[in-house]
């Protein structure tokens, strides 16, 4: 029989987020390996707190586990004696993210939550809050795991990387656990038989290699998707078959906005809404339903929210790091040699094995020549937005959308960055106190 | 006294080129120097040839030089026995440029002679023929140096360093020695007390520090330069005045494409032509003039054309080389080592010393964060466009393409690829009878 | 309960090794998890494999194993449909390692099996053979896994790597394992709770740390080692106690041989007898009690010989192969980036992850500052070794001696390289073919 | 005509060596194109400092130079507004020489004055000082150029470009230029016509061609070289025959301390003296004739001190530097990339480009494969050492013995170092007041 892990005190930090009863329902369905003593979910938003708080209660009640809820808006409190801490922050919430895209758009250039200028100024608004935490955290949980799912998930988690005094620091992201059971339903195979050679960073990774029983059934895959896309490409894997073929990787769902920009704004531009709009009515829906009294699980709708298998993305992590498990998971976490040709100390999005010890990133070599170019500048730029948003330096910002692959020329960064900084003003306090 | 150097034969590979009665005015300039016995033009369009050698031929009567001129379209002969080979041929010449020029426009991105989808193409059509030319130039005149004005320079100069038995090869190109002047010419002092800390690739330079007797005046030149920009940038440096602090180095010509794209889009909008056609046209006139047989010296219009100072270019890299000047010339040459983070075998545009060893780059260390990931990539895509067009990989052309931060997206990589192909289909039968 | 995994072929080149009974008690031992339908035992020795061929016919009786058993000197027919092919030869047998040892003790510096000019010389000797294997085994088994014991396993397994046409290859030793149990003993704790931050070369492995929980325990290790360590190291762990505070890290058996040179020296010189001569005796000791028809397991005094957990190794390698397990191993592979500063094309030895995919090595990293230039003269000596034992270029082989950190000076390189070349002239064809 | 350049004061710290009078004589023969209003000679040493300016004084007079003398104890003094500042500085002079050389010895490794333990002592004692006096040039002469030519000169100047505020520095040796010299000699043309293509660290220089006229000569130079050579080496170009054919590069003359340990440590021994024991005599017979007030010049026996063209090294860099010459010289730099596989930040020996600008190493690419691991455990050797040095820690002090190629062992490094720092305690403060 298996062994039994606990966590004295786990922390959300955002917990008033619509995400949170999807995490809430990852810790009942593994109740058997995996207790709780103490969730204490922090949020500034009182209402929100309330709204999805009161959810998380009626789902432990109905669970029947003891497990102690705490909502807070001391955030100290929260955090101090955490073993782990989950952070879920969205600084503007729905309101700054829409700016994020309809400012590019109105450019006619992408704006999206992670990528692009959108993702870059979500990223400085997100630095300085995030580095408050992770100061807090320091201090009150010097031993906690912290991990990430705040967005720009790679941007924050190298922000959190190289300027916090963290020691255990992990991103995440629901999309390779979503790939891998994506690729496994396609050869109808067990997801824990399909080993993905997969490299790149946050919303940015390619699959060299998809090994089932020791075959590489890769170029299948390449075969098989590519017969299935018409000339359009579908919805959901939005590239062409020729790209597929010419490319020799399978592109994650994020590279469509580098691959196939055009197709992404027009979508936008036909649907007259932005996946931020989209959103917002997705969680005021949410958010009563949560409300309803009645409502005792997470409710179908979430699915729509974007989040799925996040939590078994961070309950796996958790599990794996309590067990000293060793198996490999696809984490955002220090490159350190793991990429070849990008610097030690930005994060990366690639196989880990994760045991009691940490996190240890496989060698990935050297990136592929027909993608190489593209991660570099997209770690460039991320890199940049980095020390932008930790300084406040609008040069530095400009740099960061200079370098951006989805920012055609120095006018429209410098453009972009003055409209950007202006709309988001009260978020950006660093940029706006800064001497430069 | 100086001593007067010595070139056995002079051969000119794209001899019927407007450019040779500017080269020939440079040989005529220097001949207290340096003296040519004898003077090979080929060309493969005898009319050209001979209108051109024409004009050639009456410049060294009434230089009074007995340098001995010969037209020939025989290329074997007109290589054996060389001591410098200049090459400066345009594979299709003016239409298959325009068509460089409108197909991507036509898609609203920018096409240019060695910029973006039209310089790789250019690139494509120029790589085997050049390759021919190396393969009997090695033959026929194994010690010879040869001298590479063919554009894409950069990209030609890197198939020939890496697919030719050539032992010396060095690649050209007038902007550098333009922006030397021009420098010069904006402080108020002579040329050759600039030293100029560049940095690049061809067409991709960049400048960190303008040092005139041992202090670096490189922010006095941003200043002065950014007081004279309007809001518009001007025609002859096109660029804001914001950039130049943002970026905090000079960048050269050719960086407007990149850095205010939508600026070069809309000029060729508003003109109703292509820089091509502009030269079409500038050409046409050009031959006429070289026509008449009064035309004893390279007609004042020349200028129009774009070649200022190339053959000072020319002349100081032979005279280094013959006289073992060592002195510091901005070259195209093998990396090895100059621009770190980029492989050795690819060609870069760097300061180095020359002299009768050869051409010797000067160590450039790390590209600065603002500008590394468009070096990268631009070199990215270099690199692919030799290997596209040695193969004839179709695969690889969208490749090169792909990585060009001029073409955004893959679709449109796709899209190009195919037209651009099949305009050019002439000109490229290595993509025509690949197997691939 | 757990799968059974089946090997229809395994086949073990130099099959007459004393060894031999060491790897077939393991494949006993797990009889649960792992089937062998056929062994082919291969050697050119016909005695040896005579009477080591008939223990191990008696060992399989006595398990009551239906496995199949060959004896043959056909090296084809050995290798022919395998699925795995281990190979532990020694070419020149204990003759040749004792003058690997004899000739550099002459000149006062270290002679050894596998480091200093002996190993170099062993490397020379067993590349041609290695490679012929190789070839053959690419030839009649190209889907068999090649798994190296051949000792210097290190540039044996970078010279299969580089130099044949295997598609699956890793090198093995038992000193990983054997530290690992080691260090579990010393902490007592379970084997498996340990996990080991593990870097460097086959017998240059230096441990970073010693995570058990999650807590590194490296500092105590080295704090009670140093403790046991009286002024004169002891002879199973030979390092001063000062060495490793000052070194930080926990240097692996092999490494006494760099750093108390002077000590393993003296230590021959006081017994009169190298290894080698050591291991002769003990050697035909042995094969006097396999020669016994009452003898129907492996004897106690093979453990003399130093192969310790061999078995161990070997069946866990090919049990995580079979069933995709996926967990970590410390094993002999190409680095690809997994240490940072060495090229990718050599071998390295580090932890890894096994499965049915492959072998897919950790990224470690930079390697620390105290060891990094022995790791990378070390590794230069042995790629400059296979370099040579390839090509038979003598002038090669004197460059490997050179690098190499226990041959001192290019002068007794030379010196070194005349007798050990002439002492091993008839194993060595290559050198005296070369035209060089 | 050329132009007279001019400096307004030259500091000379360590004047009291007996090398001033070469520096001294070197200005003299340069006065047509140099003048030097003031010269200060700084020495803690009241007696040399006398001694030896005294002499400077009289060659001043003789060459009826106006040149302003100060002989002081006032380092501040001395420094304050000086355009150049020489350092020639020996921290407890021969007799810590000695013992640098004679504790080794007596464990039968190498001792010397800049290489092996010997040589990272002397950096140890003369670090602390270095930097003492380079924090008060950077704050009284922040605009000098700070010239180094106190030894071990790699490490001095290495901890003088990372650890001082200096902007100006470099350092200087007199192996190249003789080296060039006697290249040029044997070849029989002017040493201007010989372009040495130069790689390495101070002490630690191959020449990898040697172009005369464009023509690589290396090839004919070491066959004649080696037809020069007896079996024994000869004491000017102490190494075989068979080293030079087998390594393909000409080695520089402290490579013999590497290539021909044994025949080093013999000589000595042979000899009954060291170096540093030698030298005590020549220094001792040499400041009484500077005290002779006959002297007038630099007495012949000079040349037997070791210093040849010291001056002339000297004088050619400043002139470089003030009149922006842009020659080839060979120094003491940052590498910033000059030598691919060494970090940025560390000393290397290779040819600069020397202008008003500054010092611009040239690129040297990739060591060559057989000496590549001889540079790189040298240099992490240094580098080790100036960490060393600067922090006092012992520790970090035995890693660089052990990094040292000269000190085999850990168990050796640990004695030397303690002989080493007892010996030297006095000028070692920095080890004795440490916590570590």
């Amino acid at each position: 029989m298996e062994n039994m892990y606990k966590i004295q005190k786990l922390t959300v930090v955002g917990g008033g987020s619509t995400y949170t009863p999807e995490l809430l329902s990852g810790f009942i369905e593994h109740r058997e390996k995996l207790a709780v003593d103490r969730i204490s979910l922090f949020d500034i938003n009182r209402e929100r707190l309330e709204t999805v708080g009161g959810l998380v209660s009626r789902m432990l009640q109905r669970a029947e586990l003891d497990t102690r809820l705490e909502l807070t808006q001391n955030r100290t409190g929260a955090l101090e004696g955490a073993d782990f801490i989950v952070s879920q922050i969205r600084v503007g919430l729905m309101p700054a993210r829409i700016l994020d895209e309809r400012i590019p758009f109105s450019h006619g250039v992408l704006g999206q939550e992670t990528v692009g200028a959108g993702g870059l100024f979500n990223a400085f608004r997100t630095i300085p809050v995030s580095l408050e935490i992770a100061r807090e955290a320091a201090r009150y949980a010097p031993d906690a795991w912290y991990l990430n799912f705040t967005n720009p998930s790679g941007i924050i988690t190298e922000a959190l990387l190289n300027h916090s005094e963290l020691k255990r620091v992990a991103g995440l992201c629901n999309v390779p656990i979503n790939a891998q059971r994506a690729v496994a339903e396609l050869l109808n195979v067990p997801s824990q038989k399909v080993w993905l050679d997969w490299i790149g960073l946050n919303h940015l990774g390619w699959i060299r290699g998809i090994y089932v029983d020791g075959r590489d059934r890769l170029p299948e895959v390449i075969e098989r998707l590519s017969q299935q896309l018409s000339d359009e490409a579908s919805e959901r894997f939005p590239f062409e078959s020729r790209l597929l073929h010419d490319l020799g990787l399978l592109p994650t769902y994020y590279l469509r906005y580098y691959y196939a920009t055009q197709n992404a704004i027009s979508e936008v531009q036909k649907a007259g809404k932005t996946r931020g709009e989209v959103v917002l009515d997705i969680e005021r829906d949410l958010l009563g339903r949560y409300a309803d009294p009645n409502q005792v699980i997470k409710p179908e709708e979430l699915k729509q929210r974007g989040g799925a298998y996040y939590s078994e993305a961070a309950i796996r992590l958790i599990l794996s790091l309590l067990s000293d498990r060793r198996d490999v998971q696809i984490l955002i976490t220090r490159n350190n040699g793991a990429i070849q040709g990008l610097p030690d100390h930005v994060s990366v999005e690639v196989p880990s094995i994760v045991g009691a010890h940490g996190i240890s990133p496989l060698s990935c070599g050297k990136p592929p020549a027909q993608v190489k170019h593209l991660l570099e500048s997209v770690k460039a730029s991320e890199s940049l937005a980095v020390e932008a948003g930790v300084s406040g330096s609008r040069r530095k910002a400009v740099m960061a959308l200079v370098a951006n692959p989805l920012v055609p020329g120095f006018e429209l960064a410098e453009r972009l960055t003055d409209e950007l900084l202006e709309a988001h003003r009260r978020y950006l306090p660093q940029f706006f106190s800064s001497e430069e």
